[in-house]
């Protein structure tokens, strides 16, 4: 049992209207916060009332980056459970973006009490409207206030919690997709298998430039041979090409995303091949032109599936299954969709109650 | 003329000895701040009591890594004027970095206004000793408190400034390097050529791993061939081969180093032949069995010139000049140490004092 100190907010503010809301941007009551010191490890995790962390100038998350962080949600049923989607899988990936990143490990206990009791406390801020969740930000900060490039030996766990609206406001519509050709969101040898702020830092720059031209995600290609698919936007991506399913592999640039390992379970259980491998952007506008390439989606906690309408780069441009949502697409977000909100069976024990 | 409000510390800090310094830790009374709105630009310039930031738990720069920095020196002259090292090539390339991370540009004179300013406040920070000098970190990061993955709208600037000790106590020493092979620091598209914290976050581990083995920085290859030479550390770094001076060209994924463009400059002043071109590791090795790697040295701001007297790599293992100074990087040190702490003339206008 982890023993949390809870200090309550004196003033609660107001909730807002699910339809108003903008996703990250309403931040609920309170947030936990555990502290690490070297040679002591982890201690005081408690929960407070939301509000700015005081963060010395020189501390390293400021000037190197010393951060990562997970992504994920909490659900209300019908019958009032709320209910998380496979958290063990995001705290696992946490501790394996703290290994890259030198931070250190947290205990499994401690990380997932983070999450279970500021949701409890919470609890009034999920809402109950067809498709909106409580999104969960954990995320750990090194905060040494010293300029050497170090790893830090004082570090902060974070939680903190907002309710989003539903994605598709108006039911799941297909997005367009703009190829980048020059710059890369991440390497081999890099950061890409890590969820730590540089990667997004780094994609900044391409995603307003897609945004400016109309198109609502990037696909990034691969740092090495600029030729490989690697993910879209902040998901991972599949292609059912010819019936068999197909998606980039952990190659070490790409994010192990729990989505994209959710659906392809549900895909092998439906009979599916799915193949994890290399695949070039020019196999997949061959694929189109030929007519094999079926469907095309984004997986990922924010959207779960993305149907992929259109694929541009520079002067080509394809239309995949005529711009409307594919028939697996569809199936996969009902079905994840289903589990995730309590609607249908969870075969494979990825739900946790509160 | 930038108006900068000044609110002076009520109590001031006891000044630490020269002899204790340790980089980056000993912060001064005072910062520098500066806040953007999007639509209103930069405005309230204001010099403050150094002190903890007030950061929201939702701040890109805590999850997105939307940060990019400086680092400059004050150096105090025998008649006790104080003087900066081309800090216009710092703002310079700050606004580069900016570009890249989708941060605002600030003009050159508020960016410049922000370091004079708190350097003359804090002049009696300036070190006396020998090799000493006030270490200046400017600063920018993106603190909107919203956790959509999107360029911030809300930004600051914020310079600090510390006293640094010799970083060479009992003279010019040289180093040992490993050679990495498997981290990857950037990658050409990547963030390489912006000095922004993911690229820091990036090289902490095998930063960590080379100093356990003994070694004090690690050799950058490219992350696409993972051959050619980028960096050792986080510094630039130079080969004199038969005479003739290598160094890695500026690529995309390689920082655009000030002390780099400094000794090139000195370098084809003194009629030596600068190749800035590819190099590769193997290239290295092979001048080294021939006896035709001559000497080999890091530049950067924290130790000018920093002689490398050994390079190692799985298995492989030269020593470089004998483990011993060479004679061009001992004439760079003492040249641009020189015009730095202005002991020697200024041939191009490199100086501006305070
Ligand atoms: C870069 C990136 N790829 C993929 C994903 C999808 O991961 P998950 O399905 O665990 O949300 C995310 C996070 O949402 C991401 O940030
Ligand atoms: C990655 C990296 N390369 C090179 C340098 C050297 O740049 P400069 O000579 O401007 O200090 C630095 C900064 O010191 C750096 O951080």
């Amino acid at each position: 049992m982890v023993d949390i100190k809870i200090t309550r907010a004196s003033v609660l503010k107001e909730k807002p209207a699910s339809s108003t809301l903008v996703f990250g941007k309403s931040m609920t009551d309170h947030m936990f916060i555990a502290d690490y010191d070297e040679g002591q490890g982890w201690h005081d995790p408690r929960i407070v009332p939301y509000g700015p962390l005081q963060i010395d100038p020189a501390a390293k998350v400021l000037h190197y980056a010393e951060e990562i962080f997970e992504g994920l949600k909490a659900y209300r049923t019908a019958d009032g459970t709320i209910q998380l989607f496979r958290p063990l899988d995001n705290i696992a990936r946490m501790n394996k973006s703290a290994e890259r990143l030198c931070l250190p490990q947290i205990p499994e206990e401690l990380a997932l009490a983070g999450i279970t009791e500021l949701v409890k406390l919470e609890r009034d801020w999920v809402p109950h409207e067809e498709g909106t969740s409580l999104y969960i930000r954990p995320f750990m900060i090194g905060t040494d206030p010293a300029l050497g490039v170090h790893s830090s030996h004082h570090v902060q766990y974070i939680v903190i919690v907002c309710p989003v609206g539903a994605y598709y406001p108006e039911g799941l519509a297909p997005v367009k997709i703009y190829v980048e050709s020059e710059d890369v969101r991440a390497v081999k040898g890099g950061t890409g298998m890590a969820k730590t702020g540089g990667n997004y830092a780094a994609s900044l720059r391409a995603g307003d430039r897609a945004e400016k031209q109309g198109y609502s995600q990037v696909l990034w290609l691969d740092g090495v041979h600029r030729k490989y698919i690697e993910e879209v936007g902040a998901m991972n991506v599949m292609f059912k090409v010819n019936g068999k399913i197909l998606t980039p592999d952990l190659n070490g640039s790409v994010l192990d995303g729990i989505t994209r390992r959710s659906c392809i379970q549900l895909l092998k259980d439906w009979g599916y091949e799915v193949e994890e491998r290399r695949i070039s952007y020019e196999e997949l506008f061959q694929a189109a032109e030929d007519g094999t390439l079926e469907e095309a989606w984004g997986t990922g906690t924010a959207a779960v599936v993305s149907p992929i309408g259109e694929l541009a780069m520079e002067g080509k441009k394809v239309t995949i299954s005529g711009n409307q949502i594919g028939e697996l697409t569809q199936k996969l977000y009902d079905n994840l969709t289903g589990i995730q909100w309590g609607r249908l069976a969870d075969p494979h024990n990825w739900i946790m109650k509160l």
